[in-house]
């Protein structure tokens, strides 16, 4: 065996701790919290089965499934930062550029740089494959919340003014989808998940 | 909304059981057993990461992607078959059409038919795509196997005959990999995680 393959093997181990990194967003039968590689399989098949709702052009879906397989690959060490955890986004860039430093150094450079690329990509949400992945890794966990009572909304009274500004992508990658957001905040209110 | 956004909305959310059903294979930390959802997204980053060492030709690795994805839908209501359950697998076929009758119709005929599609060709084996996804599927819990004590093996008393059996389809479509195989298999002979 080649010292590439014993490389990318180990790397392949070393991503089996995606199921150890909890998220805040529960399974829609509450019964506990999702995992990163759970997150991150939903997303792909959500990538795909929406895909035809997609708002604009020259989105390559195969690429879009890619980086939901790789997204959160870096919270093995960086951990899962909430998404409306004001403090944790502002050392966030810090601990997952480190992150990615030491993980992908586990994998032959080729791969590394292209598996990094797709997630400095992601990060970045200024490219088409981006623009939609970000809209659909913002809407599983939203879906989920209402499925569970408004769970993470609850928990860190979240306003709708954030959820708004957090879906914001939604509006322009996944347009057909933005009424259904748009009812779920407002549902969310009245039914007092969501308090302003 | 139209009914067929709301029906692919409803078939997303059934796919969110995938987080629940469980597997034989451990986590590598042998913290717990894995999650469908968890193997499916394992096995995805796998195709891809190990895909230089394809065995033959003709293999799209995005459609692979996809037929990880989607491959172990049908367990939601079909459940998890261990791969060495005699008894478990007589019955495997006709519980599994029935799933996929069932899960399948929730989306719409086009989409469905394209999933299905991925599904049964996954199960017959007889395409590269197939055949390619086949051992990466396999190699995946046999990696955790292995990283836990040979967790499955012991609990269920497997013989190394049955192992090279299951392992085989790495022969021809990771041929790369087949040392490390063999291996595994003697060295967890040599350390009693296999008997015979």
């Amino acid at each position: 065996m080649t010292d590439k393959l014993k490389s990318q093997l180990r790397f392949l181990t070393e991503a089996d701790k995606m199921k150890s990194v909890s998220r805040q967003t529960l399974l829609a039968d509450k019964s506990r919290e999702e995992t990163d590689a759970e997150h991150s399989w939903h997303f792909a098949l959500m990538a795909m089965t929406l895909f035809e709702y997609a708002g604009f052009g020259g989105i390559d879906l195969d690429r879009v499934i890619r980086m939901a397989l790789v997204h959160d690959l870096i919270e093995i060490y960086a951990g899962d930062t909430f998404a409306y955890d004001v403090k944790g986004n502002e050392s966030k860039d810090e601990r997952e550029s480190e992150a990615a430093n030491r993980l992908f150094a586990l994998l032959p450079t080729e791969q590394a740089v292209e598996y990094r690329a797709l997630w400095e990509e992601f990060d970045r949400m200024d490219t088409p494959d981006s623009l939609y992945a970000a809209a659909v890794d913002r809407f599983q966990p939203f879906l989920n919340n209402y499925l569970t009572d408004g769970h993470t909304w609850v928990k860190h009274n979240v306003s709708s003014q954030q959820i708004y500004e957090r879906m914001s992508p939604v509006k322009t990658a996944l347009p057909a989808l933005w009424e259904f957001v748009d009812y779920v905040i407002q549902d969310s209110r009245e039914k007092g998940y969501i308090n302003f």
